[in-house]
Formats: C-alpha cells, structure tokens, sequence
C-alpha cells in the first residue's frame, strides 16, 4: 500500500458553519472535515451536537464535493449522551430516535460522500453514526461495542437498520447480548471498516479517499450514494430494472460522455492491479 | 482473550424435562443446558428427538434467562436421520419439513437467548439447528457441512431461510453444489461461528456467555431477540420506524431506567477495548 | 488441500455451438468450457460477445449438467466495450442494459451451474458476469474492480444487484467511490469468490468441481440454482413455507429415495471433515 | 341467488371443547361451529376468551375439516375488552398484543379454512378477529368500525397487517383518524365481507359455505390457506417459483389424480356461469 | 348522511405563512386551511408553487392538529406546470422529480393529518398531491387522469408509488395507457377517494372532518399516519411485531389511559351504527 | 360513454405467424389481434396452445404498438386443459408451470400493451391469461372462476401471484375455496376487469383502446409496462427513487419534448372530463 499523503491546508469555514460550538468545520478545495469537539465527554452525541451535525448538512457550500467526519481527542465517539434519555416519556422517546434518524438520514442520502475516520471509543451511538457514512477508515485504536444490551435500552439511531448491513445480525446480536468489544482488525474482518491504518494517520487516509471521491462525475456518486443502497434492497427482479434506468442517465450525461471519449482516445488510465 | 471461567455446578432438571430420554437438561441458575443424547447415531435428529427439543422450549421454567445446546459424543449432530425421509408421501413431506420450522421458530423466537457449543459434524439439520440459536461458539474439532445436494435431496429445517443470512447465498451455493466442507476457522471466517475455542473448551465458553447475557435487563434480550432480526429484513424506511418504537419501549421500562442513572453516577463501567 | 486433478480430455462443441467465432465451447463428459476468445481486447464484452453467450446458454447439449466459464490471454475479462456506451440515447441505453440483463438472468437461472475461472483482470462488466455464476475460482493473478465510478458511468449488467449480495453495499460503494482494486486474496476475504488456487490451476479447478457438480440429482441442482436465491430474498416467514415446498419435491424424486436407501445401507459415503 | 339450505343437525363437542365456558362449540359432520358466548359484554374479547379461542384450534377434531365462527345475542364482537388495557406496564403490553397475534396466527395459518357469520357490531379487536378469517358472511345489521383512534390506542391484534390487505390503507386511515363507521354494503363495497345476506341468514350462509369448503381435497385447503397468501406477498419473480412448487404438489396427490380423472372422464362438472 | 356542519370561522395566518404569494393559509382553531392560489393556470403547480407548500408544512403553528388543501377557482390542480420540463437535462430532472417527492413526503408523514378538497381537474400532478393527503372529499364536478402517458411522459411526483396503493396496478395503468378519465363516482368506487359531496361542500365537509380528526389523542394520529401505512408495507411476521410495539406505547400513554378509563366508567360513547 | 368504433379492416398476418394452427393472427396498422382458435375445447391452453401464443410473442412484426387477445366461440379460455396434468410426475409438474410462466411473462413485460376481450368462461387458466394482460374488457356474457380448488390442485399459470393484485387475496381465496363464480358485473367491481360491454362488442373495444395506446410514445409505454409495476412492488423509499430516474428519462426523449411544446403551444388538448 502506497504512503498516505500529507493532509492538505484545511481552512476554516465561514458564516454559520463557523458558529457551530460543539464542532470544528473546515475545508480543503473540495473536500469538507467536520469534527465533533466534545473530547471531554468522549464526543457522546447530545442533542445540540446532534442539531449541529445535521445543521453542517443542510448548510454545505455548493463547492463541496466529499466530507470527512472525524472526534478530536482519544476517542471518535462514544455514543449517545445517556442524560438525554432519562425522564422522557415513551411518545418523547419515540420523537428523540425519530431526530437522530432525520440527521443520519441527511447524512446517508445527502450530497456527497462521506468518509469517516475512526479511532478509540467507536461505540453506541457513536458506531451508528459511523455506519451512516459511506466509507469508514479505523486506526489500530479504535474499537466497536454496542453497550445498549447492558444499560437496558436498545439502539435508536439507525443502528439496528444499518449494522446489520455491514455485519451481518448474527455479529450485531453477539455484540448486543453479550457486550463483546471488537478491535479495529475484527473490525475490519467483519466488514464494519473499508480500511485500516496506523494509530494518526486516519485523518490523512480519509482525506485522501475524500480527494479522489471528488474527482468523480456527479452524477456518478449521485447513483453510488442513492441508487447503489436502494437496488440492493430492491427484490432482484425489480433492482436490475432501476439499474437500467440509473445506467442509462448516468452514460447520458455530458460528463460521462466527455470521459468514455477520453478513454477510448487513450487519455485515460485502464484499471491495473492495486 | 481471557481464560474461559470453570463451569458452574449444575443440576438436573426435575418433572417434565427430566422425562425425555433423548435429551439431557440441566440446571445452573438462570442458565438451562439442553444436551442432546443419541451420540450412537451422531446425535441425529429423528421426529422424537424434534418433539423433546420442542418441549424444552414450551415448558422452560420461568427463572431460566439464557440457555446453551450443545451434543453428546463426538459430534454435535449429524443431522436429520434420514430413514424419516424414506416412502413418505409429497404431503406428508411438506408437513413434517413445516413441523421442524415449528421447532426451530420455537427456538429462535422464544423467550430466552440460546447458545450452541458446537464440536464434531455439525452438518445438514445438525448445521439447521445451529443457525437457529443465537450465537455459535466453535472447537477446534467441529466442521460444517450441507450432504443434501450429494444425497438428492434440499435443506427443510430452515436452512435455506437461515445460512444464508449467515454466510451468504454463494457460500451455501457451493456447500450444497459441491459438498464442500468448512473447518471451524473457516466457520468463524464464512460469519457461521461468532467464538472458536479449544477442543473441550466450547461448553464452558458457551456457558459463560449464556450467564453474561442473563444479566441483561430482559427487556434489552426481547429487543434483541424478537425486534432486531425483523427490523433487519424491513425496507430502511420501514425499519427505522420500527427501531424508534422498540427504543422507546426499552428505555421507558423501569430496569432501563435504573440502568441509566447507575450509568450518569458512575455505578456502571464504561465499554473499554477487550 | 488436495491436488487438483488433470484437465479431462475436451473435445470441440459441433454444429451451432461451433461457429461462435469470440467463444471458443468444447465438452467433456457432462461438463462444457465456454472460454472469450477476444484477448486483444482483454475479452471486453461486445454486443455480438454477449449474444454469442446467450446463445450457448439458449442452446446447451441435452447431457451437458455443468459448465465452466475462463478467458483467454492474461485477463478474464475487462469489462464492457466502452465504445458500445458513445452516442446511444438514454431509451436505447436502457434496452441496452436491458440485454445485458437478459443474458446474465439466462447464466444465472439457466438449467446447469456455472463455475468461473478467475485471472487477471476481473473488472467492470467482467465483475458482473462473474458474479453471475455460482460458484468463482480465483488464480493469484486475478483482481476485481469497478473502474465506472471513475468513467462517470454506472454498472448496468446486474451489477448493482448481484455484488451486493457477495460482498454487501458498503464494499461495493468502496470500489465504485474510490476505485479501490482488490487482489485475489482480498476477493476471497470479502466474500467475492470461493476458492484461490496458484497461477495456471484455474481452469483445472473450476472443471473439476464442475464435474463433481455434474454427478449430483439433477433436482437438487434444481433447488439449489432456482430455489435457494429466491428463499434467501423472501421474508423469513414466506421463505420457510416455499423450502418446505422444495424439500418436499426433491425428496420425493425417485433419484432421492435412491440415494436416500444408498445411504441407509451405508452404500453412501457420510461427511467427514476436509 | 339460491336460498341457502337450512342448518344441519349440530351436536355440542365433547371433552376439553365442552369445558369452554365463554364459547360453545358444536359439530356437524366436518364443520365445526364456534360461539362467542358473552353476549352481556357485546363478546368483548377478554384474555380468558381469547385464551379459549386459541384452546380450540390448538385441539380441533381430526374430522373437522372446516369451521365457522360467530356471535351470541346482538353483535358479532365488539373488541378488545378494554379494562384489560388499563395499568398494564409498556412490556407487558408488547407481549398482550403478541398473544392476540399467537391466537389469530393459528387461525388464519391453521389446519381448516374459517368463515366468519358477522352480525350488528364488529368494531375493534371484533374486526381484527374477522379479518383473520378466511371468509366473511355479513348480515344487514352488521356494522364496522375501529374505535381505537377516538379511544387515544392503537389497533393490537393483527388489524393493522390485515385490515389494510382487505380495504387499503386509505380506508382504514379513514375509519381511524374520523371514528367512521361502515354499514354492510359498504363493508362489502370495500372488500370487508364477501357474502351479503339478510338479518338472520348469517349462520346458515356461513355453514353452508363451510360444508361446500370441506369437500375440497385437503391439499387444494392447505395451498389455499398457506401458500396464497404468502406467494402474493412475495416479489412476483420470487412468488412464481413459489406457486410451481406449490402446484406441482397439489397435482401429484393420490387425490387431485383421482379428481382429474374424473373431469377427463366427465364425471365431474364444468364451471357455468353461477 | 347527517348535514354537514357549516364552515368555521377562519382567520388569515400570520408572519411567514401570510407572505406566500400561490396560497392563502388561514387557521380555524386547531385546523389550517391551505388554498392553492393559482385559479388562471387551474393551479398548475410550479416549481415556487411546490416551494410554498414544502415551506407551510415545515413551518405549521405549533397548535395546528389538522390540515385541509383546496383549490382556488373552477378546479383542484391541473398538475405540473409542464414548461418545468422543457429543457432540463437528464440529471436535472432527476433531482426536480425528487424535489417533489420531499415536499409530498413532507406531507404524508408530517405532523398533523391532511384532507384533500377536491372539485374540477384533479389531474396529473394534481392527482399526485391529492394522494399524498390522507383523506379526500370530491365533490360532483371533480374528475381524475393521468394525461402523463399521452404527453410521452411518466409520472414524478410519487404518482407511481402512491396511486397503485390506493387504486391498484391495473387501474393506474388503464389511466396511463388510454388517458381514461374518471368521474367523482369513479373515483369513489375505484378507491381515490373517501367521501363524495354535492358541488360546494367538498370544504365544509373536509374541514368538518380536520375537526373531528382534531379531537383524537395526538399519539393515536403519530400512529395512524406513520405507523400504519409502514406496517402494511412490511411482510405479515414483521408488520405484526411493529404493530404490538405501536399498540403498547399508544396504550401506555396518559392521554390514552385518562380515555380508556372514561370509556369504563361510561363517560365515554360506544361505536355505533352511522 | 361513446358509441364504440367499428372493427378496422384487420389482413391475416403472415410468414411464421401465418403457420400458427392454434390461433388466428390479424393485424391492422399498428394493432395485432390474436386470436384463440381452439373453440370445441372452449380454447383451453394445451401446451401446443401455449406454445404458439409465445411464438407471437418473440416474433412481433416491427411496426405493431398494441395488441388484442380474443378466444373464438362461446368461450374466451375455459383454463388448462387438464390432460395436461395426468400421469406427470414431480419434476416434470415443476417445469410444466414454469413453462406458462415463461409465456406469460413475456406477455406482461414484452413490448407492446395487451388488451383482452373476455367472454363466456374466463376460469383457470383462461383467468390466469386474461389476468397477464395489461386491460380487460367484459361482454355481459363472461364469468369468471378458479376450480382448481375443486379439482384437487393449484393454480400454475402465475394465477397466485397476479389474481391478488387485481382484486386481493380475500376474494381469490373466496373464489377457490367455494368454486364461487363471478358474473361480469362482479368482475368489474373486484377489479377483474376495466371495461364493461354488451355483447358482441368486445372485441371493437378492445381494439379501440389498442389503436389509442398505439399513439403514445413508445418510452411512456415502455414506463408503463415495465417501471410501473415493479415500481409499485417495491418499499416506498425505493420506488420514489425509480419513479424519478424513469420520469428523467422519458421527459428527455425527443419525442416527449415534442409532445410538451405542442401542449405548450396549445397545439395538443387538455384533459377534460369524460
């Protein structure tokens, strides 16, 4: 595996995505990095911390092509602020799961892609968000758990929707009923992780893979991000139809056009062994 | 990984479950040990056999919160007996495949979480019963096979709905095609297996793990057990709905409650790595 | 892991069979090798190479009962022609896809299993066809990616709805966002293909287990091909009655109760470990 | 249409059906007749009635081969007996509910087809139990509702998965959401009932229904009653396969052999128009 | 059919909803009427016009329990503004489609219940809006098409999704293929709609159903608009277990138990025939 | 509704089609009529029957738009013809099915629309047939039945699957417990059927709607046929997603942006009511 490069000169953002107080939001060209600022409380997502992430998501400048979410301190998040559930009644309780899968949902189907860096606590709610993005990158410490099997509770940000399409239910029940932690390289066996990397060097990995996913045609991670997860649910019968359909317009745009010219003339790169 | 604990004294169970001569069932606290008995003939499920483990699971007594299978002899099991297939009508076939679903839905939807100590073949029904339970927990010695493609014949204990949610609808593809054979750690690398231990350690892994997951509020296990595997087969949209109702439920339960605020004052560990 | 056994003697196909000029399509026994014979092109698929496969799919011996699929030259296949993508407008790049589609469900769903024998590149709709096949053998060589992301175009061959269920979504969304490449051993570690054999030795291990393939109950072949994917997709509840449905037919062929007596009087090899 | 023959001759059950004392079951010949017996509560379900129900079908005579329900006094049912709702914690309504749905399960998936014989109220639980029939004969005086939006509850024994399968969703939003009530014709204009008859034919319609019923071979009833409604809830490529397994069964009884050679043979009689 | 009760007395909203130019929104109590204001294109909905109704729903009074839309001059809405069409590019007219789909999905699963006036042309994405709202009155002069097929078009705006739920497959796709137009009795018998009215009272009568819908504890309303229609999506085995949670957290809430407890001590009506 | 057009003067077709003994294939302009030729077996599909019928299908001249099933006689198809089932055994009984699958799937999703003309018996497979049309048109005369439930067996010709869409399962289940038969009438309130005409004048309806379907453009009846249904199969959040890849691509046809600039240009008429 070829270095990772150094990470490019990320600058701050402006206006409100520069007001938000429980995150750090920044850019480099294309490629936006958000960072959950929380390392007191392990990043636990609070609802104002909740309410900014999906604020950051409505907000995107239009020049932004990928997203990187990463935790400062040693952990990248470790899951719901437990204080937000207490005291509330069952109908509050049910509208609270509903916010959290507004914002992760805006995450999943939004814009652009994001990838996220991973390392420490990976867990609870903090696995849920993870699993909302696109690509995930682990650095040797982090580690996975879902500890809602031993608080009494059961998860309620998308996870028992979204971690069984990573690992499967039998990985996820494992985790829930007994309270198994698993490390970055059972993470990665698992399917939880895309890649796996040195303790620091998550933040430069996922902005690398950030950079590139922004040079793609729009329109092709438009079909990647929106089309690619709802065939696969689709019965297969049904999915090969919507394929055709994602296939067609995808070739048929200008875009696609210029670069099936480009290769065919030889301007551009055949697939080569990694 | 930590040194597996010794096993806790168990009891025989009394009445009924003391009544059935194909199984052993005995006690330790809230753990039941359901030991299948017929290791002459590899532990191969004939109809009684079927109807005993039925049994076990309608007439549970009410202090038992985990349970553990596991098999006599040198084999887990070998699975169906087949002589049951021999000169029974089409009928009568489809009747006596929907009596194991019976069983095995019995097993998989019941009241408490069940853990397999698997050793030995675990192969056609004896595989069926295993991808009913819980979690699986593998020795050295065990191995996995589907002889139904070899013999003629297909899976009708739930194989089909149940392996592939395991391993995939390829890797059962060319166990059933080809009668390939998958060794333990190909069982754990496939997603058959969620623990390999050493051969004469898979009844004490499989134990302690059935008495960390008696310690869950038994609200989390329902959630776990009943709502996590149906949420999973749901469309995204429909799922996450389905998630917040069973989120909300669990933290309104008083145990839950409880659990929180040991959490918040700091009475209740945190997930560290393993 | 046993040595593979020499390659039987094939002898060319005749008649229609024979005067498919981008395939080359010989037998042995039971067993048929259909080989792209477009190696400058690294075995980029046509319009007339797709219908020359559909044609021996539509037209396959009576007493064929397997078949092999391998390239010639240095790649298996290298995916779509791109040239056949330029200057289509978006209706006719739906009927398009649409063919594509027709092929790959007659590979998938057709009479007799497939086995793929893996090389060099296995990319774009290379990928797609392999994944039509039911079972993948991968040489050291081989690597699997799908470049289209970077061509601004989208997989439209089945793509989006067969990789999925090998390797699941968020690999899949890895390799089109990012263009990543995997090798041969990560193919096997992701789920993408079954068996990894040294340089030279897929073809002789695809026919043999095509072979061994061959000699199975034409009706649990049957089963397996038709039935056990669609179980996989159904809801659990409906699947478990359409297993009971298949299980019953297969057992009641006389080919069953055959093999079932073979057993019984232990005329029948039982599994034993690999 | 003809006059509907009178009622036969029933006999009160024996042994345990006897014992009931919320329902009175008796028998003519294949059919057997079920009684809600609390006319003073309008047969509100309580659990012990609900348990009764359940006690029935779970001990149906062998020669039954057919069953009817209805209502003692002026309604047919008219729900959920509602004190059984108040001071029941969260968890415990979760497995309530669940026990409505064991009940109704092993009606609507059980062994005889049930025609249901609705007269004055059929509101709530009243309708959840007519839905999960296999018929539904109404009377002029019948009426339907779904009280539960005005009562500030929801819908818990099945009306939610099996109202929406007879009427729609819109339909059943309606009746929810403004407290409409639908008389008899509407209930058969949107697909409630399916037989129509005056005050007081009810029974007779639903017996004779029922005696025609048990005539048919017991596989044609089983396909019916377990394979229909499961095949149309499946992907129609899925289902289609589904349906050929189920034919190919039905046809290959003893029994459809017989009723097949009898039509070639014109013994039997063809479809006129009714 | 009891008179329906004379209009209300409704006030103009204030603040943001005062200032959108294509409606007029104004408030009675608890119910918001929504009036599309563009009678010289028959209320053709633009894409400002669609902006303003996604702005109404994500900025509703906090005290608003119900909703009613109706349309200015001689019809409802004759659908898109088919000038939106021309021009765009293929990716483009992705996106428009799905800026529909968030407005009309903001709408089906938002807040409060919404009832559909309707009166005149009740066309194309006409049609698709009137689906989106949970109830609908038409009165005599209302009529209903699909004209998409002879314009050489598809619907997009969730006609495709939502119409076959409430008129089947068969039905939408006579629409489509003969341009087939349907009266207001039409649509009563094919399912569009649920309440017929003389000319003239389609508001009185929507808005005395808001009222009603008004009354009902706010968790029952949650229920019915976001629960119901998901589980009847689900397969029955998963439908059932989302029903039970539902149900339960429906019963447990004070609202729910404050009037089951009325209904015991007769404080509160029975369900009786309309 | 208007008085219906005469017959248009329909020319035998020739070539392969011409050969056909089982049927009468015409064609006038752009509409085929073909016509059931088996009229003292009441048309009864015998596999030769089937067979042509799916000749036509793969051999459509190029230039029809829409086509026309008839049966000749007093009868449109009174099902299967029986013989058909005698003396099969299991496995043949399987392939059997999926050879009038095979049929009338390319019915339903060929090229061009399908309307049926129904008279006198429309039971069995006839029903099946007329249900893989894409409209149904009823003389007084016709009926409708399932008698398998009488004979012993199964529907096998996708009954199970497309009858539920049409008019529930409820009804189905009616239809083949009971040997219940429909008049036309009935048929048109259940769904069965769009149109209802005297006798005698089917045919001319039906061949009127084909000439109008023959005028849309082609894309939109592509939509129709092939995106609608699937799209209607699906979970919401999926279908939207293929509903606006489908309406991007029709509305960037050529041929649709003619079409919207005549209705721009006032040069194409609005929808009015019929």
């Amino acid at each position: 595996m070829s270095p990772i490069a150094p990470l490019p000169d990320f600058q701050p953002a402006t206006g409100l995505l520069a007001s938000l107080d429980l995150l750090r939001v920044e850019t480099a060209g294309p490629v936006l990095h958000l960072r959950l600022m929380r390392p007191a409380k392990r990043n636990a997502i609070s609802d104002p911390l909740l309410a900014q992430i999906h604020t950051v998501l409505v907000n995107l400048p239009a020049d932004i092509r990928a997203m990187v979410i990463s935790g400062e301190g040693e952990h990248f998040c470790a899951g719901l602020d437990l204080s937000e559930l207490v005291e509330r009644d069952v109908g509050g309780a049910v509208l609270h799961s509903r916010a959290w899968h507004a914002t992760f949902d805006a995450l999943q189907f939004g814009r652009v892609p994001v990838v996220a860096a991973l390392h420490g606590a990976v867990v609870g709610g903090g696995l849920e968000l993870a699993s909302a993005c696109h690509i995930r990158v682990a650095e040797d410490s982090a580690y996975f758990g879902l500890p809602e099997g031993q608080r009494g509770i059961f998860v309620g940000g998308g996870g028992s929707v979204r971690i069984p399409r990573l690992v499967g239910v039998a990985c996820m029940t494992d985790l829930m009923l007994t309270g198994r932690v698993l490390d970055a390289d059972e993470g990665r066996a698992t399917g939880l992780v895309q890649y796996r990397v040195a303790d620091g060097q998550g933040l430069a990995k996922a902005v690398a893979l950030a950079q590139r996913i922004a040079t793609n045609a729009p329109m092709s991670n438009y079909a990647v991000m929106h089309a690619l997860p709802r065939i696969a649910e689709m019965a297969p019968g049904e999915g090969l139809l919507t394929e055709s359909l994602m296939a067609a317009i995808a070739e048929s745009t200008p875009d696609a056009q210029e670069r099936l010219r480009a290769f065919l003339d030889k301007r551009a790169g055949k697939v080569v062994k990694g």
